[in-house]
């Protein structure tokens, strides 16, 4: 019976592991130990800890640990004191397993915690390339991990490359595409009204657009010159009566900023057709993208849940550098008319066929499986060194 | 005039680095920044503090942030404590630059703060492989690093094969092997009495072993047998008449049981000729391993500056696994029979030829001098992604 | 020489030590450290750092310490967070005396790290009565405190009878009433233009309130209905022309409650008349209240600037229970029709006579020159000890 | 049923405690909520934590919180990090009282994290008079309290004059004389046996006496001047077949120096009949000073245990300065001759007759019957405002 720990930190954080947690619970072989912190437990960014126990779960015990500021300093500093709390919680609970999600700082504070405490940590989203700090996290998880978890065939092989050693490495595609493939994904008629926010109401029954563009914190301090292209781009939009769904951006250094340059749009324009949404539950977004004409801004969601939906996707900027992505991303700069173009473009497409480039939907059934039975190495060792011709 | 911070937070740390500040604060176009830390400020560890004001050097901070305890739980605590403390310091001095050495526990620290905080990390010792999770978070380290300067030929062929970009990666050789290099190592003839410690006084008039063993983190609770192993086979040259210079451990999980062991030894055994010291300056330390008959142990010194020197070495257990290494070691296991056996080996050995594997003694220079002029990417980026055949 | 440390927290902290910060500053015999930290540093409590540099003093440092979610949790650990930072800084520092304001959390963590690091704490505001958990975390500053610069007679005579030594207890005024008491409170025409915010333009030309209600801590919970009584009252007034200006709270356990209730109102109402500032620099703060009509709410300033200033001032509920008041104030509970009630008589009555209760506008100067010479015992002694007959 | 979480951080704490943890466990209107931190979890003072387990509690959590380093900033740092760490606690235990004991940092920690949370403290020890750090802290502590349980009656009166209201002071005696009231003092023949250290091997069978000093936080520099004369003076006694049972101090500032005091004094003395011991059992502690002829240092021991056993005491400087004392305590200065004068008086007048003091043997019984029953005031209050004539 092995103790699964997962650390859930945030929103998106929830959806792209949630499936895991639910086969976890499940499995005769796997206890669950859930701990919620970060920015999952602070209300401007949606208390998902209410959503997640809503759906069913307990947790073992929340940790704040995020400081206010929203610099590259502060967040250097969360990273910090999570891992003290984290070291905790680890003490206590005693896990087999530690599972970290993705590439952010609290993902990397579980993946110091864990593993400076003897405790294998498991992985997912591994290999993966993208720009902003996320990049190099990434990849520091990766050499702090004892189980890789990959989503895609690409991300896989740079697993190998790196130096991860093949038994350690699976391909099991993303825990996030699960809940996209085993859903219903029609809009009920009062989606809108479930969410409160500020801005215009919108009708499920009119077209929309979404945009989630988060802060790229290795460009810190170009955040509100970022997010005032893709404001006056979209308003071109809204004007024309296209409704838009904007997003509240992840707590990251330059949240401020993005957060700023919405305030600013909305005391000075007439947002008419916009509607400004700080939360959704992980099923509801993946209704909300599969049912948007396009996709706006910089989430990997886009390339992740949008490949599988075939949503029409406008990334821009550089925080999804490197990335896999399927036929329905279109790329561009920070450039009003470069978005706004992109846009038409993709509202005169329409929606792409499906791309399971990142999971077939079975990904967290998958990896408790394997959780529950594989076989984990405490000591890491570079794999170049049983290769003898390099 | 670049600001280059080093944060020195040991013993080894500093003995590794000293020469790249010294060349940094001599460099026309370089300012050294120095913060010193964790047991590099603690008494039962030797301040290292005093030696580093005595030779010349004044830190801009001086910052404490190892918790008590030394299990594997303080371990991860340390680490997020130093993240939150040196991430306060980087935001009131605002490095250009931040340099961080090897594998432990405040390196890493050292890494993540200033990562996240868009500040350039350089790291020295990255690509080399070891055992215990120092290996993991020596490769974590290199993932959040941008400028790398490799010890050895090997090393830098496995950051490249790791993904870092090859305008990035510089071959050096280790600072550590420049004090070596330069130095007059006759012993004078009152060395043994200007450092403090238990047990019987030493001569430089005769022959003597040098012992440091180190705990294991990933073996966590085995220290005490190990170090058994080794009092053990010690004893019995030391009975014999030779005289053994016995070095305290680093702080890390499981050095209590380190010196435990040392303890119950000393009080249930007759330890005639032998002598314990918490700490040496690090010429005086080179001083000792290059006339040393033999040094035994898993400290890194004995690959490294041991290589230089030509000092017969015995390397016990996993903690050096997979370091590259000159003719001058041999490795066995924890097994009182087996050391024993390889001590008289080397004993009849004697000094072996020097070897420059780990560098030439110009490493502190060549490091000041890229400091000084080389390029800086803030935003990383795999180096897989640009690879056409893969 | 003493280097007299001051450590400045936020908003409200500054205008009540910036004259002391002056005086220690132009004080021959005194050096200056200035400390800025907590929600001085946040740009949505206005960054008061800007103030501060803008004003002519350079800080020593900055240190971020407040951890995001205001609940009772998080306060207790910015406290926590804040004695950790605040030790190294003065580690490094070496101050001879530590400057403390009033009786918030960031105060009570100056004044333990201060005070076990053998450091005299020097503490103005002591021996004030107010409700909240300020009043517990008042007097447990208090007696960590070696000096105290009593702001009242009856503040004195309170600390006498808590034990506090007599020749270690002053009685000065508060700093806050230098700052009233030596300015020009006219205000420039363009007064209101100067301060961001949202809502309605207000003009100097017309009459206006002032708001400003913090959370109290220790009613956490409560806080949206109590401001929601307030917003009614106040409503009431602004719809009859009346101008508002609201400014935000401190950032407390239950602050976002307060910011809650103010976002709901402003997107349910009409807010015409009313504007929600962040921050107002210490001299336009004073000059703001000077000239309104009514303050209202439950800050301290009522109490303490009002009285001198004789601004009609209607307290609401338990935040300022048992602080001494002079005749320009008048006690409500949480009740729109009892505050309504309040704010009618208050302008109907129109300012008060100026009183010295708090202070006279010296002294901040005077205790610069009582730090500069008094002696200062670092082992306290409840005084009871030595009263023969009690 | 109220949840009543209790923090245990040393020896000395558990022994001060214990019999209330028992009468809280036991009772049918309470639970109890173990938590243990500090010094009790490290190895090198005894891990307290072993014993209690022992003893049949379990915690809810352990807490690893103290920093490395003994000095005053480490003091001060892990004052605040035992803040950051309980509250999270305090956060998933949801306690309904915290009890807290004494006067060191951790206590303090406790009652500043429990206060800001809005969790009422109960304090044990409040009112009583010492030197060093503690005595600020003491009363600090009491001003964060909500419920106190004075182990004297002066003590009372004194936190009465202090301005805390009569309805939350109650008079109940120290829980330590509980344990001390109701043991068989005989000492079993193998006592001595039972616990390790570094020595002579003591006897039951001859006469001994205890030592115990601890560093004076206030005093930080100057504990090996201090702990060098006590040394002497004991030995004058050991060299004449006294025996000695020797006990480790606190970890606190200053720690270091009496260690290292210990240290030098055995590696150039001969420590015949002398033994130093880590750490012992509650119950064994209070046999080993019935037994011994006199009790020697600085414990508060001596006047509290050592009052109900009529144990002779020899005080040596300021660390209990102020604190009542019963007719067998003779107070001596940092000074051999005078210590050794003391001793001799005391080993010459033998035993005193028992005092009631500090307690009658009921104390962890009454107050658990009054934390199940008694009135919690949330809402501080000093006194004094209602106090008609001042």
């Amino acid at each position: 019976m092995r103790k699964i720990c997962v650390v859930v930190h945030s929103r998106a954080n929830y959806g792209r592991i949630k499936t895991l947690m639910q086969a976890v619970d499940k499995h005769p072989d796997l206890e669950l130990q859930l701990l919620v912190g970060s920015s999952a437990l602070i209300h401007r960014f949606g208390s998902v800890i209410d959503i997640i126990r809503k759906e069913g779960f307990s947790e073992a015990a929340v940790v704040y640990s995020i400081l206010e500021g929203e610099t590259p300093t502060t967040m250097a500093k969360s990273t910090g004191l999570a891992i003290i709390e984290l070291a905790t919680q680890f003490e206590n609970l005693k896990p087999d397993v530690v599972v970290t999600v993705a590439d952010r700082f609290e993902t990397l504070a579980t993946a110091v915690a864990a593993s400076y405490m003897n405790i294998p940590v498991a992985h997912t989203q591994g290999g993966e390339v993208t720009g902003s700090i996320d990049e190099s996290v990434r990849h520091a998880i990766t050499k702090l991990s004892h189980l890789h978890f990959a989503a895609t065939l690409r991300a896989k092989e740079y697993l190998l490359k790196m130096g991860e050693n093949a038994e350690d490495v699976y391909l099991t595609g993303c825990p996030a595409i699960d809940v996209v493939a085993n859903l219903d994904v029609t809009l009920p008629p009062d989606f809108f009204e479930k969410y409160k926010g500020v801005g215009d109401q919108l009708s499920t029954e009119k077209d929309y657009l979404v945009v989630l563009q988060h802060p790229v914190t290795t460009e810190y301090g170009s955040g509100l010159a970022q997010i005032n292209e893709t404001l006056k781009a979209v308003k071109e939009f809204a004007d024309k009566g296209m409704q838009v769904a904007w997003l509240w951006p992840n707590v990251d250094a330059g949240s401020d900023d993005i957060a700023k340059g919405i305030r600013q749009f909305r005391e000075h324009n007439d947002a008419t057709n916009m509607h400004f949404y700080i939360n959704f539950e992980p099923e509801d977004y993946v209704r909300l993208i599969a049912n948007s004409k396009c996709l706006i801004g910089n989430s990997s969601s886009g390339l992740r849940e949008g490949a599988y939906l075939g949503t029409p996707t406008v990334n821009i900027g550089n925080r999804q550098a490197g990335r896999e992505r399927a036929a329905n991303v279109i790329d561009v700069d920070y450039d009003a008319a470069k978005i706004s173009e992109a846009i038409y473009y993709q509202l005169s497409h329409g929606r792409y066929p499906s791309s399971t480039l990142v999971g077939d939907g079975t990904a967290g059934q998958q990896i408790a499986d394997l959780l529950a039975t594989c076989e984990i190495r405490l000591q890491k060792e570079l794999s170049y060194i049983h290769q003898t011709d390099e």
